[in-house]
């Protein structure tokens, strides 16, 4: 299960930091919305994407979720993808996603398909 | 060298994540402070830490540096560690960079000994 403050980050307008890794093993990082279900850190992302191929071949990331408020507040969690979940679910998802920190439905061209990514924590570290 | 936007926002009060690697290969995130010197991101840690540790087991690093205005713009920086520095100048910078985010020098206690740790970018990507 997640913890208290992980569940709440991840219920406001708070940004993460997702890092995977690259084929070689390097780390790469990005500014992400984030979402949960209780049990697991909830991204959305697309399928063509270079950060959900990574995801794919090697399921290892970290979430670092940051407080709108200050960046002293923020919790770490490491954790492995365990589900994906393309289609019309996607699609709402990031849709709920968009009205949570912009206010409207999510506008922006979807070049390929959305996905949902499930990761399940297997460390949670609160700052 | 270091893009503008980079030298920018770490020139100011803006935090980043670093994101490191354990021994087994998984990635680790932090919140930092973080500095640079025209060519290189400044980081500075204490030695006993596990994030330095691991940089200096694998150079490999991200650094995501977001604009405290607005977590849509940041910069990853993906690079590696080519230089470490302990002693008195280290703690000269910590100082430097308290006064800079919090406006006194560093009081925190410090368990081991201050290190800068100075990261050569790789690649630059600007959002």
């Amino acid at each position: 299960m997640l913890e208290d403050k992980v569940r709440a980050l991840a219920s406001g307008k708070n940004f993460c930091v997702l890092t995977t890794l690259m084929e070689d093993g390097t780390p790469q990082s990005h500014v992400m919305w984030v979402d949960h279900d209780g049990e697991h850190l909830l991204i959305n992302t697309e399928v063509h994407r270079h950060k959900f191929k990574n995801m794919a071949a090697d399921p290892r990331v970290t979430v670092t979720i940051i407080d709108i408020e200050s960046f002293y507040s923020y919790v770490e969690v490491r954790g492995k993808v365990v589900e994906t979940v393309t289609g019309p679910a996607a699609r709402e998802h990031i849709d709920r996603m968009s009205e949570r920190y912009l206010g409207k439905p999510y506008d922006n061209p979807v070049k390929s398909e959305r996905v949902i990514v499930k990761i399940a924590p297997v460390r949670q570290v609160v700052h």
